[in-house]
């Protein structure tokens, strides 16, 4: 299907892409004040749903934005926008917004939410079928830090992505494909759009959600299946010298899965020169298609 | 003029209000990825346009945003958008966002920009009007500080505004007007929306801009306008007691010019309690009312 005929829910209205449009004084183009959740479908259906629902809700509350839909409603315009668009493995991304408000910056307590579901064809990724990313990760540390939660909410995903997008542009000198973020006392924290792995031989480490991290779905899942392997799983704080100095490396968001990491600040992450990743990332890889496979292909819920 | 009957400027097309929309995959939207000023009309003109004209570009600089107009051109905008609304006391502001890019996040280096301006009718405040705000301020400190220039620089101006609507939803337990915001080390700040001045019987004080501070346009007008009177200026580090011991605080932003503070968390500024602002406040505000006055009304440029 061509990008030019997709269709995108707006508002309660399935509109071709072209027409999808928000005012100009909607609060989430003015302010980026809008809740959202990037989304993979696989075989028609949405991925750990619940878990994308629940953190969709812990964001409005955090931006005290009552806008008055059920999860189920949310859901239904994923899957008719789907429907809508024949697509079976997908990108969704699904954006609440506070809405065209009277005054300015002050957000009113009454609420006329704008909903957007946007979705467009991405391989499907996993078992028989190409990856989604484009390929092991050139990780770059950038001088541009994550807020302190104090300031902006690490757990709460909005359309203010600014902070991302600047760690992005000082990737353009070197080339690299994602921003190694750190916290405001110089710890690792995460990516621009994805959160960190590594492993150094004790265990499979991340950065703690006590940090400005976001407890990505896809973070979460990985977790759960290294748990379930009886693989030890840290959740600390860590130096940027120990991702620098890590046997393996690999990034995690719902579009890339489960992506390698092949540099990080230019040295290669992959000791002896191979240019094959490391076994635990491998290993995570294939139970995370596993899983996907089982859950979304052959018709069983795990 | 109703509201429902005015025009905005979207794209270089002057659309009815109601019709001024952006795409949903416009940056503006889906990241805050914008620039935008806030301006006032005197008299049919805009106030000191060249210093927002520099701001705007700085922030466009800070965000690697290559729009490719001209001051120019976005002045010919604002002033036809004033003209189409007939409106010679507005409030307008003025937006460039990176437009829709393909991928996501990363911003792409060739940029066709979507460039929207909003103007609204607002009272002409000073010399013989109604002042535009809604009366003296409660200012009232709030848990939500401001991020650390190395997360998001403070001096540019963007449609990533959640740091502050943040800030204000703390105001509606308290109900006062405006948030002291503090810098990651808890020193004073800014407002949400606003600058901050005091003064303590030694000088008029205001954070330094090398804080996490809005190089504000009326800031820098207030300044001028207090050397010009040989009046002492600090710009410093300070902590909140500073401004809840002060004897006179007022905040200062386009819209509200300078804008009286009543209370700072709860305490009366006003140490006589007689109710009336301060003398330098008064000072300051007829100095400022006069300017404005004599450069937009009376037909001299000063």
């Amino acid at each position: 299907m061509s990008e030019d005929a997709l269709r995108y829910h707006v508002d309660g209205d399935l509109v071709p892409a072209s027409e999808a449009t928000v005012s100009v004084e909607d609060r989430g183009f003015a302010y980026g004040d809008a809740a959202f959740e990037t989304l993979r479908a696989y075989g028609g259906e949405v991925f750990r749903w619940e878990a994308h629902a629940d953190r969709l809700a812990d964001t409005c509350e955090t931006l005290g934005l009552d806008h008055g839909l059920s999860d189920a409603d949310l859901k239904v315009r994923v899957d008719e926008t789907l429907a809508a668009n024949d697509l079976a493995d997908a990108y969704v991304k699904c954006s609440i917004t506070r809405g065209v408000q009277p005054g300015t910056l002050n957000p009113q307590p009454e609420v006329d939410p704008t909903v957007v579901v946007i979705a467009k064809p991405l391989p499907r990724g996993g078992v028989d079928s190409e990856t989604v990313h484009d390929g092991p990760a050139a990780l770059q540390t950038t001088k541009t830090r994550k807020p302190s939660s104090r300031a902006l909410p690490a757990d709460a995903k909005t359309h203010n992505y600014l902070n991302g997008i600047l760690a992005r542009l000082e990737l353009r000198i070197t080339g690299a494909d994602e921003a190694l973020m750190l916290d405001p006392a110089g710890n690792v924290a995460e990516g621009a759009t994805s959160n960190i792995f590594f492993a150094d031989g004790t265990a499979l480490k991340t950065p703690s959600l006590e940090g400005p991290v976001l407890p990505g779905v896809t973070r979460r899942t990985v977790i759960e299946i290294a748990e379930d392997e009886g693989i030890p799983v840290e959740a600390g704080t860590y130096a940027p010298d120990a991702v620098r100095e890590a046997d393996e490396v690999f990034l995690t968001n719902s579009t890339w899965e489960i992506r390698p990491v092949e540099t990080v600040d230019g040295l290669a992450v992959d000791g002896d020169g191979d240019g094959v990743e490391g076994p635990l990332t491998t290993l995570i890889s294939r139970l995370f298609d596993r899983r996907v496979e089982e859950r979304y292909y052959d018709g069983e819920q795990l």
